[in-house]
């Protein structure tokens, strides 16, 4: 039976559901996986710095309040030393980041992850940014220190895509990519095609917690650009920023354009796509364009996403996920620190 | 920098394609993977048992005539005791099985993977009869020799199922699947839809290669019943034989049904489905069954197969292969191959 002390770094939707999760899982995890784990700290801007070596039960966790619980640190939540003293403190073996950052530069994360790395701690991320900004380094500076940065929460919530490729499809190489990432554009397409305007579909997409409060993140395209620099990042071996993605967002489109293009059977979705050019670099764009029916992105409606995949051996694979919710988003990190365990 | 020797029972299309395969992949597997192989022994019906410690080249084995290599042994090819003494002969590390075998019990192929794990050979099987009728038998066995027992290519060639729930999904717990499995049913439905009457949408199926003289099988539905019960088995750890599958073939569908039901946008699919129950036992059924159109497996013609996965943690995640060939099925094989080598 092995071990784990677990640490939270950001504690908002994706690390309360994943706290639940664990928990829920805690049997499951014992008898298949012969793995145990203790939830030792919680930190987080508005909550400050909780450690607790002996463990806190999910109920403390999920409902209680942590100040109570330890003494709170004063010390900024951007305190890389005050970051350092804390992950001693809980003495965790992996880390769970969940932190808000800007997705233009990875930052804080990147510093983050890095120290927590540098501590030989594992990381487990859901943030696309360090992905995008830094995975090369990460990924070199945890395998020096033999610990792991697992990210699989970064791109599609709990679709597996780093995994599926990392682990079982190991000799397959990735020609191009195309598909349909950001669930704020695509459900506002559908809401417009029917005849909603731009700010009742803005509006839609925030009831129904997809949407930030400034929606230009998404409506921009860059968070489909950025998780398409992710993907490139990763599984095409190759650091593609952003900046060097062609993006336009959906902002030009009206509802008359959209309701005409869906009746005339070519509906208009933001595409995200890259393809390796003979020169070994990565091409990608994402910009909405007209789709027929009959290419399985029409179809693809609401918060699902969709990726279809050209390999030299596998000629189309195609993966999608319908209606995630933080639990399914939550599935990525447990799947992470699951990975890492058995690598041990 | 990890050798293996490898031997392939069984030497048809996807034994041939799976060794054009490795051979484009060599200096990919070295370099990767640190993985060098040599294939040390064919065996088939029609070639005899062929051996050679020094390894064949690929010519030889693609191009060559194996008979003027070795010394053509005659004993016969069912034969267990020739099967150990061949495996002696090639000192294989891994065994890729793919013989021709009878899918309602899945023999002689059981009898073979048995006495090759017995020695303490990998075995890497492309065939679905051994997953449905040995699957807890062979998989212990394997486990107890130190070896493994792996069988990607037995349900949608090189779309990874097994090793995604393997691999990448570690702990989510599967409820329920529903998809395509059979092309030649698959692209006979389109073709009679069409107006093609039966026989004709055999005869394209068999000049398309994916049917066989004989389209019993098939089109009674016993090729899906026999993967629905391998994925039963395997990811949803239950035993489920195929004659505990409720089954109905689409012999029952004329060409003009079909057109109707196509014309009213309820096509007809030979739907997969099994569904774990209450009591934990497992329900499955194969039959025609007619789809609305925005059911994904409404859009999945001709040769794509498909399949839709309801998780405790992830409530739709779908997963398609687009116009899989002979390369296709053998990446399924290679992919085994390099997860066994991983976890020496």
């Amino acid at each position: 039976m092995a071990h784990y002390n677990l640490a939270f770094l950001g504690f908002g939707n994706v690390g309360r559901a994943l706290a639940q999760l664990l928990e829920s899982k805690r049997a499951e995890l014992r008898e298949r996986h012969n793995l145990e784990f203790t939830i030792t700290g919680v930190a987080a801007r508005r909550l400050g710095w909780h450690a607790n070596p002996g463990g806190y039960s999910a109920a403390e966790l999920l409902h209680g309040d942590l100040g109570t619980l330890t003494a709170r640190s004063q010390r900024p939540f951007t305190d890389l030393a005050a970051l350092r003293d804390w992950l001693r403190a809980t003495q965790a073996n992996v880390l769970f980041e969940n932190t808000s950052m800007n997705p233009h530069t990875g930052q804080p994360a990147i510093d983050y992850i890095r120290t927590a790395l540098e501590a030989g701690v594992h990381v487990v991320s859901a943030n696309k940014g360090p992905v995008v900004h830094a995975y090369h380094e990460l990924r070199d500076l945890a395998a020096s220190k033999g610990v792991r940065f697992l990210h699989e929460a970064a791109v599609m919530g709990g679709a597996p895509i780093f995994s599926l490729f990392r682990e079982a499809l190991p000799a397959a190489r990735l020609l191009s990519f195309r598909g349909i990432l950001n669930s704020t554009t695509n459900l506002m397409l559908t809401e417009m095609e029917h005849g909603a305007g731009f700010d009742q579909a803005v509006k839609k997409a925030q009831d129904m917690g997809i949407a930030e409060t400034d929606p230009s993140f998404d409506v921009d395209g860059w968070d489909a650009t950025v998780k398409v620099s992710a993907l490139a990042t990763v599984l095409m071996d190759y650091a593609l920023k952003p900046e060097a993605v062609q993006r336009e967002g959906i902002r030009g489109l009206t509802p008359e354009v959209l309701s005409t293009a869906r009746l005339l059977g070519r509906p208009y979705k933001l595409v995200c796509q890259a393809e390796r050019r003979p020169d070994g670099t990565v091409a990608a764009s994402v910009r909405p364009e007209q789709v027929p029916l009959d290419d399985p992105l029409a179809r693809c409606d609401g918060a699902t996403s969709i990726l279809l995949f050209q390999m030299d051996v596998i000629h189309g694979l195609t993966l999608s996920e319908l209606h995630p919710d933080a639990i399914t988003t939550a599935y990525g990190p447990l799947a992470d620190f699951i990975t890492l365990a058995r690598r041990r």
